[in-house]
């Protein structure tokens, strides 16, 4: 490109359209619950993080359980988005492509985990956003049971139990997001690359 | 024993010895910190919740920081007692007892994770704090990487990666203790039988 190097600029504040506007309100929502608390993150907050007036987070959300609700749906959405990318592949490949999508996503999944960790200890509970929790781990369990079922189906796995080991693969999964926050050592795509060879392993593989 | 059944007496401020109130400030503390959250409760709190004055808490210890760091430190103290347990056992039974051991101390460990957690996400850092985290996470590594050795070079275990295998042992605690809190399902028992099960697995195990 012609012409002199671009400079930083003053950010200005933008008139957004409406859909656009919505997803920055759950952006930096996202991100200051996930770099502080959600108990301790105001929608005020939140408003001033959008350079926005805070009735305007109210019409688009009713309180702050809402917003939070709308912020767990909208990151599971994208996250579920991605469930469907191993299809057409076998079934260690699919588990495998899979996990890998797990660390190209890290970003964004760190910042879930923290903000389903924390929300788990506030109180009052929201039966709504409780379901969101219990669904997500339930839709995981499911992905990989019907992808172990699958791999041993069709003779690619060892005959293992399909509901423990696919617990272990989630449990590990958790393991590895709470890891980056609790231990500060970022070795997410390291550790699933180690999730990744163990669905190769004798433990799980056929394959000699 | 004769007489009338015990009833439920109201509790009566004790006079405790000095060495019994600094194990009740430290309990309190723990609890406290696990069942909130460590940047929301003050050491008014914790005096509140023994029963004693706030200034007493402050003749033990220089401030928040510093109660947190010997809550930490009494915790791992009572967890690293029983990392010798399993001495004198096989490889294999040294690591199953030393996992089981965890399931044996869920209660405190539960809430060992959840401060240690909360913790790494507060601000600001604390430097012996953070040193006592991560020497933690170092002291695990190195039992696991130690049994696993011991393991492989008795022909007990299979050929393994002995880091990447104690780091993946090392995360699935961590998953486990995670997921009490985030799924709110208590199934630590059930989980650390898998992972026994895996020691005794093709994956690790060399016995058929």
């Amino acid at each position: 490109m012609a012409g002199k190097a671009a400079r930083p600029a003053k950010p200005v504040r933008q008139r957004l359209a409406p859909e656009a506007r919505a997803e920055l309100i759950l952006q930096q929502a996202l991100r200051l619950f996930a770099d502080q608390h959600y108990s301790a993150v105001s929608v005020r907050d939140i408003a001033e993080a959008c350079g926005i007036n805070v009735g305007l987070i109210y019409y688009y959300y009713e309180n702050k359980a809402r917003l939070m609700q709308r912020v767990l749906e909208h990151t599971l959405a994208e996250l579920h988005r991605r469930y469907d990318a191993g299809q057409g592949l076998s079934a260690a490949e699919e588990l495998k492509a899979w996990l890998r999508m797990h660390a190209a996503l890290a970003p964004m999944l760190v910042r879930m985990a923290k903000i389903m960790f924390d929300y788990s200890a506030s109180q009052p509970k929201d039966a709504v956003i409780g379901k969101l929790i219990a669904g997500f781990y339930q839709k995981e369990q499911m992905f990989l049971e019907t992808c172990l079922a699958r791999g041993i189906a069709q003779g690619e796995f060892t005959v293992v139990d399909v509901t423990k080991t696919a617990r272990l693969f989630s449990l590990q999964l958790d393991g590895i997001f709470y890891a980056v926050q609790a231990r500060s050592d970022g070795q997410i795509k390291n550790d699933i690359e180690v999730l990744c060879a163990l669905v190769d392993s004798p433990a799980l593989s056929r394959k000699r």
